[in-house]
């Protein structure tokens, strides 16, 4: 009987999309205006999607205030009014779209959770764009 | 050709979690201000997901007033309103977690619906706070 | 040059609408559903607008981290996962109506504010039933 | 390493839910209010979700820009401010449901996608009513 | 002491903007593809919001179970699943833009009221058009 | 018989909250977080209403594609993708708090609208903090 609990987190941060071995002319072309050299920002809403077995004493699948400590110190702590790419070690040479910011989250929420709880991540850039990933 | 029909609901009620058989103190070790024993409450958000084939005569999985009337029936007229804990039978001796109550709707909607109809309940327990379950 | 500063908060609670020297069938009609003795409860979302010239200096009208700190302290602590009528002083003799409990907050969160700022606060019971006072 | 990518989007259109050979007793029996001969309609709001492996030059499972612009040319251009029974080719002798429109767009958007990627699209006809289909 | 209580509803229309005496030439120029002669239509939202004082018995201003009623009868039954052009009289002669809507609105849902309330409208008709009426 | 008309728009950018001739120590205490020497981001969300008489011919109070287009050149061409501190000239000695933005969004698009029209703007820094100005 394996339930999914879920819960909401958002960060504010600065971040630029481009390639340093690229030149200007392809990463524009790549990543238009998302390429801006001063960077522009977003703020993003997490999801923290966690499956499992309700413990029959508690009637909990995972207490919401542990998952909620897990983002605080894993994710807003790290992300929240950063610049990802300036701030934040994981994209100092990784490129930070929504794709990779997400499976970044993953591996470090994941590591966090005891292992028989699966783990998806959703998350909005903005609210017409946002990705999912569950490790899989 | 399967296709999900989705319908949102919601309910008002108030609730307590809390384990009988537990001292006060690990009451509130594990469950904190949600064990008021002067309850608390929320604004509930149902969404009840039906997975089947598409009728080919009508082009439903399931006509949306049908789900709507057993959403009313079986979740709406029992749960809104009222005290979880006090009011409603299936918390009697269940702790009316957001997975708990998220499986007894499952059950009370599951079967009002034709057999071969799959379904998947989410539950809002807050807007940051949520727990899906599909009976698997 | 006046700008109004909103800030958005929440907290859950329990409560019951009815008159103590009315009769229960009274109750039950003025208050319905409401009227239940064993409570039921809301996810309010709460927003308090404060409105004055900006700063030359800071950019700011307030400081929404002072705002977020007044709402916190007069209004989350004192009213979040609480039985409004049972555990909150101010509604031990006054009916607990969204009305009623925008006015409280109004009056708390207006105390803290500087005398020169006006104060807003608009309260959603649900997110179909909401009311605002604005202390005029 | 699979991540969905979603693109919210929208369109307003008008329609009627009947069928030509049934009588008209027959079609207000199954659709209600939505056999209005005279049509109504709805802001539908579109999720196209596709997943797929992560690219390690750019970091994008699908450039979100080749996304828009396919729901654009397949689903806005075709549906927006349009009755769709009478001006959309594709509901000339199909039933306009949510689901049947879901299936339809999910068959436009899939035809120019990439053939390695997979596609669900979800479809709210209003807030509390929408279908999601994956094409499986 | 003045509060004003909103209370939320929706109804489904198709419309067409258009003027009779206009060539089509300049009713496309004026209202692009809100002219499409075979209508499109919108989830309409509607706020209602009444001031007044509160009544020192009940803690209300309005019962909103009694607004909740009016808009029942004199938006929802009239519109809701309508063409508006072509089903409501009051759009025979006046052409349903937004604006003329809540106008409508206004007048149909304060010859209800009590004479001391006084009412605002607010109508989306899509979540990034949306029209305020007070009737000043 | 007025009518007030919105229109939602959105942009994304990066920010930092600091005043130049205050010590690094001052602007920390001041701008906390904000003060982020490398920019943190958000996106924002802007509302323009813009209040005036229905125009008897057409039923509009203003063309919502005019308002549309004005926010496009004035706002959303101007501030999109861009560090507002080094890529917006309003922005290179003015600090682009939320009040300060929504300020300049106001001369913006009031200095574009017909002279008889009055305007109010809100502008969300996120779901939670958000300022309004109508010009008074």
């Amino acid at each position: 009987m394996k339930v999914t609990v879920s819960r909401r987190a958002h960060f504010n941060a600065a971040h630029r999309l481009y390639k340093k071995d690229w030149s200007n002319e392809k990463n524009n072309t790549i990543f238009g205006k998302c390429n801006n050299p001063n960077y522009h920002g977003h703020n993003y809403e997490l999801i923290a999607s966690v499956t499992g077995e309700i413990d029959q004493e508690t009637g909990f699948v995972i207490d919401v205030k542990i998952l909620k400590d897990i983002i605080k110190n894993e994710v807003e702590d790290a992300f929240d009014h950063k610049n990802l790419n300036l701030d934040v070690s994981e994209f100092k040479s990784l490129n930070p779209t929504a794709e990779n910011i997400a499976v970044i989250i993953h591996q470090k929420i994941k590591a966090k959770l005891e292992g028989h709880l699966d783990l998806e991540v959703t998350l909005y850039e903005t609210s017409r764009n946002f990705v999912s990933y569950s490790g899989k």
